[in-house]
């Protein structure tokens, strides 16, 4: 944790991926982050992977350095409990970070009501507040028909990482901040809408593919690992290591072809089409029919122990296909990396977790802080932020409105 | 467009897609941001895909709405141009996003010789400088082996979507609010380094992934297009449409196995194995053994004109799969999404364009802004920010230090 937000306050209302993320992030430069959930936990609580006790590794993730409080918000009490907490006074407080729906209890036209400079992020699926997830929205996209190997057909593969969830996140962490700043300079507060599926259908355009597959009229080819526009695929060495190579400069394809001892085979196809690799990447990807043999040959005649030191002193970008099980392991990925520490967990498990994945120079960087337990600021909330007294914080309790941790 | 962040001015020095993505989100949410390249282009310019007439949509979709300045980079005299540049004075400038190397002449230390509070955010491969992009990345932290069919055995399926680019370049925007609104509290500029590596294994801890495997001890198996503990996958509907189907919530899931028909078979395998379904997603991910093939048959039975409206109607969550063709002419995703406009590029071309994947209720959302011509504000942006003389901007361009567009 770095100190970049230490007066920040954001009440977060959310669940799954994306919404969660961009409270971890938050919470992660230092701001205060009071996540409230239902009594008993939203559906996100007890989602896979688990622990062996049963609890959820995801959650516990995905939820670091936050505040937990946890309300029946299933009674008017306390969602208007939830409404107070939003918008709750303090010139660097009133962020709503949420995904729920526009029409909720959280709705922005009536928070406003309470705190009419209110700034409401609120992550959705459509823009029109229907249904989408991040694996609908990959699929409405087009890319699991053009990922793995053209010897699937037209058989799709989705992604495993949540990619649209977690790039929804970071933009929403973004989109907050940017409202609060207008917010400093015009008192002005909004709703600032951010749908996957409008993530989704931007970045393709954002990336030129909606630009070329309507000026080619059709969608792109599979190319399986093969990178689209430039040299890049895997390869596997004399020993059986696979690795991925790119060489989208000029300065990585010359160190490919110098460690591979392949110039004067390059020289020869360049000659022979009348072509000049080095300038020009995308002829790297025209003429893969004889440039991916000729590499391929070249890498599955030496060993790793020699070649990857020698990719590494002559810049050439490439990289070990690993395991999730091996990178977690690896030390220099996480056990050496100072973004992680080992720190122990509501689940009970104590294993190496990312703080902010960033570097300040110079700066000192705290230690990541786990998830809370459902409720663990509970009474801190309600007494410290809502100034309750602690009569009425009991009778809270009685009457079931809210809860403390299990 | 919308105007949240108009007065500020953020320098660009980069390439590729993650530091030019966060440069392309902050231009769409009203910040001047002024990239400068090479004369003739950096080694992003003429990436694939290309237009037909061979410029690159790529380019022309990640630098929307942004100033264009063409610097002789490889000259003493130009580099100490962009120095001067990226430090200009201005209260909301002194903002630097690059992915220019630490030791470069574009190193914070030298820069805040010019400008003390200078701002700097700079997207790296490696925290220690060393190379790697996206799908180096990608490979490094066990994703390709987890994607993708069983049948292909160990063979790692690659990512198309540069996700880890992605998302680092939505994180790189909110890091640089995120220092900037630091110092506008305390006068003290900073340099955030976001390398793609430390992106890629945060994410793998903050998804539970990395308690997972230590704790299994093991990677996660090969599940193809299943869902990872919950209920999901793809189908293929009797007209032969496939789509995925995704239950996550107790809601999703009832409405899914009422538009089947499926209530009984489902509480009678309940009933036979001693679970209940409804209440816990993560059985239904234990059971798909007996679920999937249910949901299969009775998908296969229906036609998706009579299916998928019903499914809408309950509260199902699902799409269909798309092309990229198909979704780009798709006129709820794009002709008619107000996120985009038809705009001419720089290309030649006219096609759907986005702007900033959000909505703001009752606020005018301008239309996207095409990517310039390169060096197309060289004048403007030494005439009007640093200040020179018409006749020094000419020696500029005499001496070949600078350039306009071609």
């Amino acid at each position: 944790m770095y100190a970049l937000l230490p007066s920040l306050r954001v009440v977060e209302a959310s669940s799954f991926v994306a919404s969660p993320t961009a409270g971890l992030y938050l919470a992660q430069l230092g701001a205060e982050v009071i996540r409230f959930d239902q009594i008993g936990g939203g559906p996100d609580f007890k989602r896979w992977p688990l622990s062996p006790s049963g609890s959820s590794l995801y959650w516990e993730g995905l939820n670091k350095g936050k505040k937990s409080i946890a309300i029946d918000l299933g009674r008017p009490e306390g969602r208007e409990l939830a409404q107070r907490l939003a918008t709750a006074p303090g010139a660097n407080a009133g962020l709503l970070l949420t995904n729920y729906p526009v029409n909720s209890f959280l709705a922005h036209d009536r928070l406003v009501a309470l705190r009419p400079d209110l700034v409401t992020v609120r992550v959705m699926g459509l823009a029109d507040g229907g249904n989408a997830l991040d694996y609908t929205v990959n699929c409405a996209v087009g890319f699991p028909q053009i990922t793995g190997p053209a010897s699937l057909g037209n058989e799709p593969v989705n992604h495993v990482l949540p990619a649209w969830d977690l790039l929804t996140g970071a933009y929403a962490a973004f989109a907050l901040l940017a409202a609060e700043r207008s917010r400093r300079e015009s008192g002005k507060g909004r709703e600032v809408r951010v749908p996957l599926m409008d993530m989704a259908t931007a970045t393709i355009s954002n990336l030129g593919m909606i630009g070329e597959v309507l000026s080619t009229g059709a969608d792109r080819t599979r190319y399986g690992n093969q990178l689209y526009g430039a040299f890049g695929r895997d390869f596997v060495t004399a020993d059986g290591k696979r690795l991925v190579i790119m060489a989208i400069t000029q300065r990585q394809w010359a160190g490919l072809i110098e460690s591979l001892g392949l110039r004067e085979a390059v020289a020869h196809v360049e000659a022979d089409r009348g072509v000049n690799f080095s300038k020009d990447e995308g002829l790297r990807f025209e003429h893969r029919d004889t440039l991916v043999p000729l590499v391929a040959q070249a890498v599955a005649q030496r060993n790793s122990d020699e070649l990857f030191p020698d990719f590494d002193a002559r810049g050439v970008c490439w990289g070990p296909y690993k395991g999730m099980y091996e990178a977690a392991t690896d030390p220099a990925l996480v056990a050496r990396n100072p973004i992680f520490s080992s720190i122990e967990h509501v689940s009970g498990l104590t294993y190496p977790t990312a703080g902010a994945p960033v570097t300040i120079p110079e700066e000192s960087r705290g230690s990541p802080i786990r998830a809370p337990r459902l409720g663990e600021h509970t009474d801190e909330v309600l007494l410290e932020l809502l100034g309750l007294a602690s009569g009425e914080v009991g009778s809270l309790h009685d009457a079931g409105v809210v809860a403390g941790p299990e």
